[in-house]
Formats: C-alpha cells, structure tokens, sequence
C-alpha cells in the first residue's frame, strides 16, 4: 500500500479485498491464493498438488471443463457438455441423448466427430514482451496490428518449439500476457451417458435452481495411436464423499466474467449489450422450439441448440437482473469512486485518471457499432452452419496467403489444427432444420439492418428472405469433400465456385471485415490499453494477490460446502435419490419431471439414502460446467454442473450469503451406474482409477 | 370513372378492382358485393337474406366471432374463442380446458364470469354528422377533440334512445363513420367443449397449417333473466355439408387489416411496427413457457395467455415475411404509384395530392413514439391484470367526473357496463404468476426506456423489477370487493388508497397520457385526415363498390371451397377423420400430436369417412375465428377456425392462389357429440335448431 492514498485506500482494501475473507476468486494456477487458503482453511498449497490438479484438469472446447479420473484416459464430464457431441453422434434412428449410451467394451467405445480436448501443461508469463511491441502512443490500428502480430509470433514459436497447442491469454482485461501451452486430444471417445431425462431432470424449470437432482455426468476416453491414452495426471475417488462445511476446490475453465469491468461497462451491458443479446436469445429460442414442436424427429435435431440457447437465456435474465438491482451497482459505483480517488492522490498514477472516461466513451461507439457487428461479423444474420464454412473457407483462403503475423487471430498458426477438425467435422445436418435457422435469421438481419440498407438489398438479391433461405440452402457445402476441395484449392477454387452460400459469404466479407476493424480499432484496443493502467492501479492499491476476470482458461476455486437460507428457509446443502424420486411424484412424473423407465423400474435397487447433488461456496460460472469437486488430497467428491439462481449474478461480483455453485456428488454417480446401468466396470473404474 | 384520369384510373382498375374477379372483400353488411355474387356466382342477395345472417351473428368481445345455430340461445364458436372463459372457469382442481366440458341438463349449464355477446342490430351512417362536427382547419388537438366530442354524443344519444350498446365505427380509415348498435348479452353459460388436444391437435405446429384436423369448436348458451334467450334469427344447419367448388359465405369480426394502407405505413410496419411486436411477442412467450415449465398447475394458468401470444406470434411472423417479400411490395408500389398519378392529373382532388407525403412524415412520429407509447399507455410495461384494475380505477375516478364528450373513449358512457362487467369479473388470478408475468415486463420497461429515465426511476422507486415486482404484487385488487370499492368511491377513494398498484397506476398516469396525447394528435389525428381524402380518391376512381379495412365488426366474405397446390402437389379441399388417425400414427401419437384418451377408446364408434376441415377461398383475418361459414340458403356448413400459412399476407393484400381460410366441416360436428361425447341432446339441437 502507498503512504500517499493511505485513507482512500483504506475504503478499497474494505471494498475490494473481500477476497480477503470471503472464498472469492477465480485464480490462476500461476498465482494461486497461498496466504488465504492458509490463513482461512490452514490449508497449504503445495507446487505438487497444484501441477497435479492442473495436469488431471480437460478442458472441452466445445465450451466445458472436465478432468481426468482413471490412468486409461477416462474423463468426466457434465451431460450437458457432452450434449453437443451425443447429438452428433445419434441420428432419426439412434437418439443417444435421449435413450443414453454405455459401451460395454473398448471396441463399442463410439468416436465423437469433432471433439477437441485440451490439457494446460505450461504457463510462461510473456506481458513483457507484448508490452514492449506494442510502443506508446501509436494510433489504435497500429497498436491493435502490432500487439496481433507478437501474440502471433509468441504463439508460432512456442508451437514449433514444442509441439504443444499455444495461444496467448490476456488477463486483467489487458493487464497481462501469459502463454498457456495445452496438449491437444482429438480421439475423444464416448464411453457413458446416462438419458437427458435424468441428466437435466427439471428441464428449464429447474435450470440453476435448488434443491436439484440431475445425474449430470457423462463420460469420454481420450484415445492416442488408436489406443487408450496412458495418463500420469488424474484425481483419485474420493471414498467418503462431501461433509458439510468441508474445504472444497473446483479446478476448471470459468468462460467469461465481468467483475472488473468499469461502471460505464457495466452500464453499457444493463442497456445494450443484454437486452440486445436477450432478444436474440428470445427469438432463437421461440423459433427452435417452433421446429421441434413439429414432430418427433424435429425435437431430436433442434434439442442441443434448444438446450444451449434456452440456457443462455436463463443465465442472462439472472445477470440482467444484478445489472438492474440499483444495490449492486452502488457497490460498484463506490468501488470505482475510491480507486479513482486513490489514483487522483497519487503521482505516479496520473496517466490512469483518463482512463474511466476513455471507457465510458467507448462504450458508445460499442452500442453504435454492435448492431452490425452481432449482425455481419457475428454472422447472426446467416444462422445456418453451412454460413459457418462457407465464411471460414472464404476467409482461409484469403488469410492462410498472408504471413501468420498478419492474420486473423483465428487464422493463427497456432490453432489451424482446431479450425481444420471443425471445418471438416462429418456432423449430420438437416436440410430443413438448417433453412428453418437460416429463414429466420435472414428476416432479423431485414430488420436489423433495415430494408433499404445496400447490403441488404444485394443479399435478399430480389427475394423474400424465405425464397432467399431456400436458394441458399442449396449449398453443396453439406458435403464435406466439397468443404475439403474448396479449402485445399485455396483462393482460386474459392474464386471460381458459384455456391450459393460460398458466394453470399464473399458478398459480405468487405462490410462484415470493416465493421470488425471498427471494433478492434475503436473499442478492444484502447479497451485493453486503459484497462492495463487501471489494472496497474489496482495492483498498486491492493497487490497482486488478486485474480483477473474469466478467460475461459483453467482457474482454482475453492469454498465451503454449505446450505443457505431463502425465503426463512433453510436450504440443506444436499440431496438424495429419495428426494428426486419425492419430486417425481409431487409432479406426477410430468415433462420435464418424468423418470426414465429404467428409473422407475430400478428404483429398489438403489440406495435411495445415496447423496445426489450438493452445493458449495466456491466461485465460478458458464464453462466450469463439467469440472471435478475436490478435497484437500485432491480427490473428486462432486462434478460442477450448476450454479443457483442467485449465482447469476457472479458475473459482476461475488457474494456467498445466498448464491451457491451446484455440483453432483462423487457418491450418487457409482451408485446409479452400477444400479440403474448395469455398467459395473465403468463404477470400478471410477473408483479405483484403472480400466477393468 | 372520371374521364380525366381515363390512362391511368385504367391502371387502377386493373390493379386495385381486383374485386371485380376475386373473392376478394370483407364486405360491409349495408354496402354488400351485389353485382360481384350476381355476376359471378349468380347469386342474388336479397335483404332478407343479409338481415337474417347479420342477426344470427354473433361478436365475442373477447376477440372473436360466433353464431346462433338454435332458437334457444345455442351459440356455437371455436373452442380457441372460448378458451379464456374455460379458463376462468378451471381451477387447480377441474380443468376444463385439458378435460373439456359437456352440460347435460341447463342446470349443469356454468355461467361465464366475464363474457359479453354482441349481435348486429341496426347500422347508421353518421359520416355527415361527424365530418360537419370537425372543421376543416382546426389544430389537429382540436379537431381529435371535436371528433371525440361528436362521437361520443352519437353514441350516448343513441343508447339513451334504443337501450343498445351504440359504437361509432371509423371506416376507410377515416373515410366514413357508422353507427353500429348491438344488443349486449352478458348471461353467457358454456354448454360443451372437447379437450383442447382436439380442438388444437398438432398445436403451435400445425397452427396456420393444412391439411388439418381440429375439432375447434364450443358452445355457449345465452341467457336472459335466467332462461335460455328465445333467438328469432339463427342459422339452419345444412344436411349435406360442403362440396368442392361450392360458392360459401363467412359471416364474421375480422379484427384488423392494413390493406389501404400507404407504402409509407406498411414501411413502417415492416421497419418498426412489426418487429417490435414480435420483439415483445417472443420474450412474452419464452416467459410464459419458463412459467409453464415450473409444473402442470403453473401450465394450466398460463395456457389460455401462451396460446394468444403463440398465435399472434406466428400470424404476425407471415406478415412480416409479406412485407419483406419485394413482389407484395411492388405491387403496393405500382397501385400507389398509380393512384397518386391519377389524382395529379384531377384538379377536383387537388387536396389529396399531399396526403401520401403527410402519412410518410407521420410514420417517423409514430417511430419515434412507439416504445414509450406501448410501454406506458399500452401497459406492455406492467403485464399484470392488477395493474389492469389499477389502471381503470385511477382513470375511471377522473374521468367519470368529466362530461360524456370530454373523456376518454373507453370511458364513454356507451362502453361502461362492458367496463363495469371487465373490472368486477370474478376471473380467478394467481400470484405466482401474475408475479412472473410483472416481473419480467418491469425488467423488459427498464430496456425499453432506460434504466436513467425519470419515472424508471421512479417506479423501480430504488428497488430491482424482481424486489419492485414483490412489492406491488401485494396490491388488494386481486380482490374484486376492493375494487368495486375503489370504483364507487371514486375520486376521493383512489386519492386515499395506499395499494402500491394503484399508487404505480397514479404515477404513471400523467406520462402514459401524455404520449398517448401525442400519438392522438401527431399521429392518429393527421393520419385519420389524410386517409379520408385517399378514400375519397378512390371512391371516385374505382367507385364506392368496395370494402373498408378490417375494424372487428361484422362483415361478410365470400368464397369458393376449394383444394390448391403447394411445391407441385395437390392439397384436397378436405380432411377426415381418418386423416386424424393417420397423423397422430405418423407421429406417435406424441405432443402437439397426441390423441385425448376418448377419441383412442371411441374410434370404432365413429365414421371415419366424416369430412372433418375444409379450405375455402373466403377473405378473413383474426378476428373471424369462429365465424360460421354457410352456403346459399344460408345454412351453416362449417366454422371458420384458421386460415393457412399463406393466408397470413391478406394483412396486406388478398390473393387466391394458395392462400385459404380453414374451417371444421359442418358434419363433423355432430358425429364427434354423438359418438365421442354421448352428446346426444346436443347433437341434435344443433341439427334440427331447437333444444331436446
């Protein structure tokens, strides 16, 4: 703490650093809360627990954790990460979401067809080097060209050098740079899951809230030379299970938070950037259902898309709601007033005073330019996956011919591999699913961009936006050789083609590129360069011993597990099979509170006393999804799968009263596999860690 | 036809009298298509004839339309028309919705809680009166006034004289003014409807679709001093029901088309107006669907809601695909084009020149108002019955204090015992869900006006929508003592009341009626103005043989039954009840598509063969549900419940290619009461028009 802001940083270490006492944050593994697991818990963090935990640690890019629980390759997961890859996987005549999957045998182990998995396996600090590419007081383009291209460069080499996957995250908003190495896996086979019935018994209704009882698990094997992967890294079972009260962590990839986002951002997402994704979301979801409304087969194609949109939804009705509540923005108008008045007093921070202002003028270009930018780049006015090739084919052509430093980020050396199982995944697609999407979206991109506007007119070409969806769908891009011998054929195959969809996605490249430059220029460069100084400031008020907002990249939780009070009721932190069952029956097993058959039939099987869900205190948010539950000797005791109603609300800060992370407990999942699947080897394998 | 104007009244004639071969028209019953039937079909409408169908029709004042099929009050409608009084009807304990509903003896006959009937008695036209009342010239706040003025003397003078509720009607848009004068019956009492499985089989999915197979269909009975009403005039039911190519009518409420209206407006309507609505239609219908999803109690409260917002939404989605498809544009365009060259070129119409350009710059007014509007005075923002009540009453005490002339329309003494009959209604009302539904319309006004705006501020009165929500929920007006209390207390009462709804309705009072003040004047004032001399325009280049635009009052459509073809394949003019089967075999017998238990146990009892729905080309809207349709002797041959996908674009303009009104054939009505129901008594009162 500096002698010059003795007073004002008082307020901000009462403020900000609740860290201090509450079981906040989302930390790195590279900077892990040493003093207050010790001081809170007595609990000390080893080098060795750490790299263990980090190395038993998946992450699904997909867009979920996981974590590693036997020798052979087994991961673990949520069903509803898995959901996309189940989805794949089934057809009119095989719905494995629906019905569930278990082989019994390596050989009925089932390859998903575009699953990628990633491992962290080094941390190397580079904020210097970006830093010092980036010169001081270049223009915003240049800054954003030169920062592009060290990244590129950083991550070019780390991959040459070490084959693993390597991509710069930047932390603090800008803050810091630090280059995280992952090994890839990419035969990634399906091993278990149980009926979406059970997995997300509750449907929407119950979605983040509690009491629950989902069986929300699933479970891969990562394959290597055709073989199970041999993994030195995976968490041990526990034997017991979770006690109340007990010091828990969840090691995972929390997907994107807000909680050092200034005022005027914060402002700029209760007014536009929620409502706007909000509608979206409303309408995706009402025309998705629509689809699925239309008969049994229509349900089973629309059901992950149905699934993630509704969820979505749900999540940012719940931010929205923090965002409106007048009691959480005055604590972070308090917040920002102290550290702006601890910056004023000090000399050394001048240069951050500005800082609040540049981002809250910034967000008013963001709120002109969002529109467009969801609309053409966002590539929501074309919501078909065929639109999603035909713009990467488009794109590769044009970027894979410049230099790497010069690319699109996405077009980066370092991820060609990932962009490459995507862009030639065989997942089914449904004709008239896909004109339902892109029918619809074509209308919405009318309305967003209004009817007279130029690019709108050359799209439509003449048409309705439904004959327009119609031609469209045309495309021969459902092929996959086709996607293959446009994208080896580079510029000239692209050139020459007269793909319908291939050429709308030429159409719109110019616009969609330029209103990108836009956003880069305009709002995400000098975003990052204010947020770096306020960062700075922060570090000189309250010390490093902080964590940066979600990164989608691997964090340490840790909490309580603990019950909480709501209403005047007291909420116990667990659930049994019993009382699934109870709630079943005060339902009358009605949609989407109907047991599957096998439960029904099984139940005197079971043990009905069998723990099924817990909560805790541990903090995260959308992508920890699927990460382990573990003890103080690092072993599972519970999967991650939910937070409650009043977590939503960790976007923006973190509060332990009432708001709870949602987890399945480490006991339920052997009992149910053993009692209700008959997969006797997969519950020993889970329990002692080898394949049988 | 004018002979200055010979080119291009040529053009127009071409274009807009497509009357003169279509079955185009949603004739006015005093101004009927004599020459039109008698040219085309060579049927003669006699005044007997038009006298007798317009007093054996019947208004639903809650959005629909029926008809008198017996001498003893039966009035038949759809089952969709009925739903909010089947509602209102069920409770957790008896829902008649899902259960249907059949009343063997008059006793068992229920009373609905709120339903007013209204049948055509007499029509004025009054267009003199009201035209002399507004001088040209006046200020448009005075001439809104004078024509409020003048109206509301018209109808109060009229009802004092005849005992009949008396509205003014605004035709053309403001080209004409009638005086329709309806006897009121409010003793409305539910005889029989099916489940709603059958009458909506293949729910949202097959909505607006064909082939079809609904039995949407209920009746009513109504009463006058506690007996069965004794009707002069009802229709006759038809022996042999329908045949192909069979010229048919549709005596119906088509609710509201936009068919004379500019380009400029459907511009409008197209850019803004439309998706605005579906904006709030597909946030409403993700909230109603969340709300439903919590269990079967909370889906049987919101099922009456979801269904309209569900409807609205995909009518509303076919009309928007109309206005974004070029070809209705142009269209629109060249008629325009072609009217606006006639008028230049006729120094009588000197005056109308301007009218086109005056409605253009409205539409930027109506654009710039509409949130506000639709938030404040439109209640959008407070979607709660309570603040409905709320509402009323704080208006109601000023408002009544006011001379006739002076008040709002809705406040005029013609509509007060339909007011009265609304705000005493014993409707049940759930807390949960009135809760759910003001909680996410004060969240979604938040949006809609910014979370800094004044009153925003205001009404959150520095809690968040959910705290706010709570709050206000707690309001007495779930109570109807309380508001009868509040209403006969007028003035001084609501100054005292303390209810925090009827505190929010005060406070928002002088906004709400500001912007609607606004809208009055700016909008539908100078709007009103400039369509009556585009009518007069009209009238004289194609002559007064033509319909106005839909106002929710009884017309008379016209039509051929007939089969059409979609994507090179045939579509049959009807259905049957083995179609039902079929269907629900193709699907499973799954949801939308799942039969009631009774039509499973009783198919054997019944004759397959029976024509079940039909398709005509007969022009109708929203609004016609439930319209009987009959042949030339005036005998009912089906009941209009739908009209097809492609039906939807008649918003705008009619067309007869593939776009047809579905209807329930006449003969599957009895079959279904006979073998399904053991409706017996029923069954044939509606064949021979007179109660067993």
């Amino acid at each position: 703490m500096r002698s010059s802001t003795l007073i004002s940083a008082g307020i901000i270490m009462a403020m900000l650093s609740a860290t201090a006492r509450a079981d906040e944050g989302m930390w790195l593994f590279n900077n892990p809360p040493k003093k207050l697991l010790h001081d809170k818990y007595g609990f000390d963090v080893t080098p060795e627990w750490l790299e263990h935990v980090q190395k038993s640690s998946v992450r699904f890019n997909s867009g979920g954790s996981g974590s590693f629980v036997s020798a052979d390759g087994l991961v673990m997961t949520n069903h509803h990460v898995g959901l996309g890859a189940l989805q794949k996987l089934s057809s009119k005549d095989k719905d494995y979401v629906k019905d569930g999957f278990y082989a019994r045998t390596l050989d009925e182990e089932y390859k998903s067809v575009d699953e990628e998995l990633n491992v962290l396996m080094e941390i190397e600090d580079v904020t210097k080097q970006v830093k010092a590419a980036v010169k001081a007081g270049l223009p915003a383009e240049k800054a954003f060209e030169a920062r592009r291209a060290i990244i590129a460069k950083i991550e070019a080499d780390s991959l040459k050098k070490t084959g693993l996957r390597s991509n710069v995250i930047t932390l603090y908003q800008g803050g810091q740079y630090h280059l995280y190495r992952f090994k890839r896996y990419t035969d990634v086979r399906l091993v278990f899951a149980p009926e979406q019935q059970i997995a997300f018994f509750g449907g929407d209704a119950d979605n983040f809230a509690y009491p629950r009882y989902d069986l929300d698990v699933c479970f891969f094997r990562v394959y290597e030379n055709g073989k199970p992967a041999k993994i030195e890294h995976y968490l041990k079972w526990s034997k017991s299970g979770v006690k109340d009260e007990e010091l828990v962590f969840v090691s995972g990839h929390p997907g994107k938070t807000d909680r050092l986002s200034t005022v005027a951002e914060l402002e700029y997402l209760r007014d536009t950037g929620f409502p706007y994704l909000l509608q979206r979301l409303n309408r995706w979801e009402v025309m998705a259902s629509v689809y699925s409304g239309q008969g049994v087969e229509q349900e089973r194609q629309a059901k992950d898309f149905l699934f993630s949109v509704a969820n979505s939804r749900k999540a940012r009705m719940g931010g929205l709601e923090g965002l409106q509540d007048p009691a959480m923005m005055a604590k972070k108008k308090a917040e920002e007033k102290a550290l702006r008045a601890a910056v004023a007093k000090d000399a050394e921070l001048s240069d951050v005073a500005d800082a609040w202002d540049i981002i809250a003028k910034i967000q008013k270009i963001r709120g002109e330019n969002i529109r467009k930018y969801i609309v053409l780049e966002g590539g929501a006015g074309f919501n078909s996956s065929l639109f999603g090739y035909a713009r990467t084919l488009v794109r590769a052509a044009d970027e894979f011919a410049k230099p790497n430093e010069k690319r699109l980020e996405e077009f980066g050396d370092a991820d060609k591999k990932s962009l490459e199982l995507k862009l030639f995944s065989k997942r089914p697609l449904y004709r008239e699913y896909e004109l339902a999407k892109l029918n619809d979206s074509l209308s919405w991109l009318v309305e967003q961009l209004g009817y007279q506007h130029k690019l709108v007119q050359q799209i439509l070409a003449g048409k309705s936006p439904r004959e327009r969806a119609g031609e469209l769908i045309g495309s021969k891009l459902f092929d996959v050789k086709e996607r293959k011998r446009l994208y080896e054929g580079g510029k000239e195959a692209v050139a020459e083609s007269k793909d319908p969809m291939i050429l709308l996605a030429r159409l719109v490249d110019k616009e969609a590129r330029a209103i990108r430059k836009v956003m880069e220029n305009e709002v995400e460069e000098p975003k990052k360069q204010a947020y770096d100084t306020i960062a700075r400031a922060k570090f000189a008020a309250l010390g490093t011993n902080t964590y940066p907002d979600a990164t989608f990249t691997l964090r340490l939780a840790f909490g309580q597990v603990k019950g909480y009070t709501e209403g005047g009721k007291h909420i116990p932190f667990e659930t049994t099979f019993a009382g699934l069952y109870r709630k079943a029956a005060e339902q009358k097993n009605k949609p989407p509170f109907d047991l599957p058959p096998r439960w029904i039939e099984r139940k005197n099987k079971l043990n009905l006393k069998t723990p099924f869900n817990f909560v805790c205190t541990a903090d995260i948010i959308g992508g920890n999804s699927g990460s382990p539950v573990i003890n103080r000797d690092a072993e599972v005791v519970g999967l991650i799968f939910d937070g409650n109603i009043q977590s939503l609300v960790w976007d923006f800060a973190y509060t332990d009263e009432v708001a709870r992370a949602v987890s399945v407990c480490s006991n339920a999942i052997p009992e149910a596999l053993r009692a209700i699947y008959d997969a006797e080897d997969l519950a020993t394998e889970v329990v002692s860690g080898r394949r049988q």
